[in-house]
């Protein structure tokens, strides 16, 4: 059996109880060590499992993946990945060349970015406001006819669902390579009232382009993007359309959020400007930005729980009149 | 300090090893009952916790959450919840009202639905294919040029990002309120070439407006709404918007995901037309059901692990070309 494992966000007893039964009685345990990393090391994970890992990085996943599955028809074969197994990547290869060995596999989930964002306030889901909704009815039954009360629920429901649009990536800008369409994305939710989660580019054992045309497998130094950066990039994308005469739905005003660290016990959340998302401090990798939409008054009650420092943005917040 | 602590999405060994050290520390344990649904009872949660569960469905936490946060500034509380404690839901409340009692709160990330969702293959994230362009990039090295290259690498990474669009959440039609505005979303996914997740709706302790009107706390019996009733609904819109002269781009021969328990052993994935999902067997709640946009090649390999009892597909997908 291969066992797909996810090890959530952030340190070694984040992996769920089953997981790491598995992984306690798994032959080999392969720890994926490319799309994203965990607050503690390899060392850390091996003396809590009990366990031996065997580092894959891209090229061990890619061009290994023989070696990978080797026996696992007969023994059983872990491969851990930070956050969600199909987090952020999918895995697909490895399983659809597991599937078509004969050989089984399963899938142990745990928590990503993609859904722990939430932790900021900001909506991913809807159920909390269809139970306020209820509530709100309770307490207006008597003035009401049953047929009038089945209308106002439905379209109070309806207003409150999902707030986050498509998510967007963000990758390091080169001296010769600035693309934007990231932005026009982020833009396009913004204006549909929508909420953007920017997940921020990671270049981990990447060969300079010298050293890849050369055939030397010599690495760059890992890099991963900070909010910082992002909102630099950002800002710079919005002081060029503006030069051009073109004035975005997102301005240096703009709410957002940055957060580092998500789920780890050193988590931090910052909410404030754009402008102020290019000078926060929030230490070490991993970082993600949101770029907010309209906000429920829930939301920014629930933002200005982590203010950047000494800051009031609550003037600039696109707020629902509802 | 109370921590809010993710279950994740199948049976009492998918809590994470650092939220069964907090439930077994706490002094008060709640279970909430109300957005979601594991496949095993509260008591199978007891005994393998080693602590009795206080239920708290929906008047509970909206009526008596200082009952909840009590005392909590000076022990232990915990608030369990199925998935992700900032998933499907936000429980913004609960967390505001304790800030304002000034109790430190903690949250214990997991699974949920919505990132797990990627275990039918459909690409939530998008560093596998990022991956895969560097791999292609080393066999044609040969013949290009530097500065092509860039380009290259550049545009196929852009062409391959996020493939979900806005998540809907289906609604249970009665015979007098019968929305369509989560059809308009997935159409508006669709075209834009992206997948739609759509979580189905839930009715657990819900009155009659009848009973609700009378103030009788008399409650139907718990209701989740199948793959199958979802596809019904879908599939009346389109014939709805036919008879107006309206053809939408969602058709009966779209291609559709059904989900059944992710995350449980017994978990059941199908993917067939949309036509096909109003007949398919996937047993108990809960169920999802994604509406696909363009498909990746990797993206249909992956969904045809899971085809529809007898049945290929193939010709109604809508693929990527390149």
């Amino acid at each position: 059996m291969l066992y797909l494992v996810g090890l959530g966000l952030g340190d070694a007893k984040d992996i769920t109880v089953k997981g790491l039964e598995v992984v306690r009685q798994c032959r080999r345990v392969y720890l994926e060590a490319y799309t994203s990393i965990l607050t503690v090391g390899k060392e850390a994970l091996e003396e809590f499992y009990g366990k031996e890992l065997i580092l894959a990085d891209r090229e061990t996943v890619e061009q290994e993946a023989d070696n990978i599955l080797k026996d696992a028809d007969v023994c059983d074969v872990a491969f851990l990945v930070v956050g969600d197994p199909f987090g952020a990547t999918t895995h697909s290869d490895l399983v659809l060349r597991a599937v078509k060995l004969g050989i089984p596999y399963k899938v142990i989930h745990n928590a990503s970015i993609m859904n722990a964002v939430g932790c900021c306030g900001l909506q991913v889901g809807y159920r909390s406001f269809q139970a306020k909704c209820c509530l709100r009815l309770h307490m207006t039954l008597a003035s009401a006819s049953l047929k009038m009360i089945g209308k106002t629920v439905a379209s109070d429901v309806f207003t409150e669902l999902y707030s986050f649009g498509e998510t967007v990536s963000i990758v390091f800008w080169t001296d010769t390579w600035k693309p934007e369409s990231f932005f026009d994305k982020i833009e396009k939710n913004r204006q549909n009232g929508m909420h953007t989660l920017c997940l921020l580019d990671i270049k981990v054992k990447e060969q300079s382009l010298e050293n890849l045309m050369k055939g030397r497998k010599i690495y760059e130094p890992p890099r991963y993007m900070s909010v910082n950066q992002a909102a630099e990039q950002l800002l710079a994308i919005i002081q060029n359309r503006r030069l051009q005469g073109e004035e975005s739905a997102i301005t240096e005003n703009t709410i957002c959020v940055g957060l580092a660290r998500v789920g780890a016990p050193d988590q931090k959340i910052a909410s404030g400007t754009l402008e102020q998302m290019s000078t926060v401090e929030l230490g070490g990798p991993l970082h993600s930005l949101i770029v907010t939409g309209t906000l429920h008054p829930l939301e920014l009650e629930m933002l200005q729980l982590f203010p950047v420092a000494g800051s009031s943005f609550e003037q600039h917040a696109c707020q629902r009149t509802t």
